[in-house]
C-alpha cells in the first residue's frame, strides 16, 4: 500500500475549520493539464477559488482529488484540482490557514509550453469587473495574489 | 464567538491520518495541573500517549480537550488532556505528523512548582520493564522522547 500524505487530511481540517467558524474557505493552486479550471481565470499559472459551501455544489475532497460544481462568470462549470497542485487553503477573512510546497518538479520552460498547449488563456480580471457581477460564485477574488504569508504555515 | 484555532483541527486530521494508514497516532502533551494523567508516566512534565483505536476507549478529541479511557500497568485510567497542552501528534512508525509550540506560557519556576504540588511522579521507566508489560495499552513507550525532529513541522 502506498502511503498517502497528510496533506489531503490538512486539507479538509482547514476547510472544516473555516466552515466552523463562518469563514470562507480559499483554495491557491497551480493551473496545468492535470486541473480543470474554467479558461480565462487563472492569472500567472495559478488560481484561488473559494470553496464555500455556499459557492460550490457537489464538493468532494478526496485523497488524490478536489471537484466541484462552480459558476463563473454566471456559467457553470465542472472543476478538478489534483490534491498536488494545491498551495495553499486558507480564511479569506484573516488569511490563517495553511501553505504547502508545489509538489510538482516541472522545469519552468516545460510549465510554460505546457500552460500554452493547455489553452489557458492568463486574463486579468480588474477588481471593478469582479465586483460589478456581483454574484457569489466561486470566482477567484481579484487580484489573485497568494495569501498572506504572516499567518500561514508552510508545509514543506 | 471566540474564534477557536486550526489546532484541534489538524490534531483530528493527523490522528485520521494515521489510523487510516494503519500507523500508531502518538500524542506528546505537557502535562500540568490542567491535564488528567495516571501519576508516574510523566517524564520532564511532558508524556506520550497511544491514540490507537486499540488502545484507547471513548476518545473525544474535541475543540478543547482530548479524553479517553486507557490502561497503564492493566489499571483503567481517564485521562483528560487540554488541547493547549499538546504539542505533537505523530505516526510511531515512522516519526510524521505535527509539533505545535507550548501554548502555556508558565515561567519555569513555577511550572515546577506547580508539577510538585499536582503530586506528580516523575518516574523513569526502563525499556525493559516496558518490554516485559508485553500488553496493549495507552501507555507511553518509553524513552518518552520527543518524536523525531525532521519530519514534524511545527506549528506556531
Amino acid at each position: 500500500m502506498t502511503t498517502i500524505s497528510t496533506k489531503p487530511y490538512l486539507l479538509r481540517a482547514i476547510w472544516e475549520w473555516c466552515v466552523d467558524q463562518g469563514f470562507t474557505p480559499y483554495l491557491a493552486t497551480l493551473v496545468d493539464e492535470n486541473t480543470r479550471v474554467p479558461p480565462g481565470y487563472a492569472r500567472d499559472g495559478q488560481i484561488v477559488l473559494n470553496l464555500s459551501p455556499d459557492a460550490t455544489g457537489q464538493l468532494q475532497m478526496a485523497n488524490d482529488f478536489i471537484s466541484f460544481q462552480g459558476r463563473f462568470g454566471g456559467v457553470a462549470h465542472s472543476l478538478v484540482i489534483p490534491v498536488a497542485n494545491v498551495i495553499a487553503i486558507y480564511a479569506r477573512e484573516n488569511g490563517q490557514g495553511m501553505a504547502f510546497e508545489p509538489e510538482l518538479e516541472v522545469p519552468e520552460e516545460e510549465a510554460e509550453a505546457t500552460e500554452g498547449e493547455s489553452g489557458e488563456i492568463v486574463q486579468d480580471i480588474s477588481d471593478a469587473t469582479a465586483q460589478a457581477r456581483g454574484e457569489r460564485s466561486a470566482e477567484p477574488q481579484p487580484p489573485a495574489r497568494p495569501p498572506r504569508g504572516s499567518h500561514l504555515k508552510v508545509i514543506k
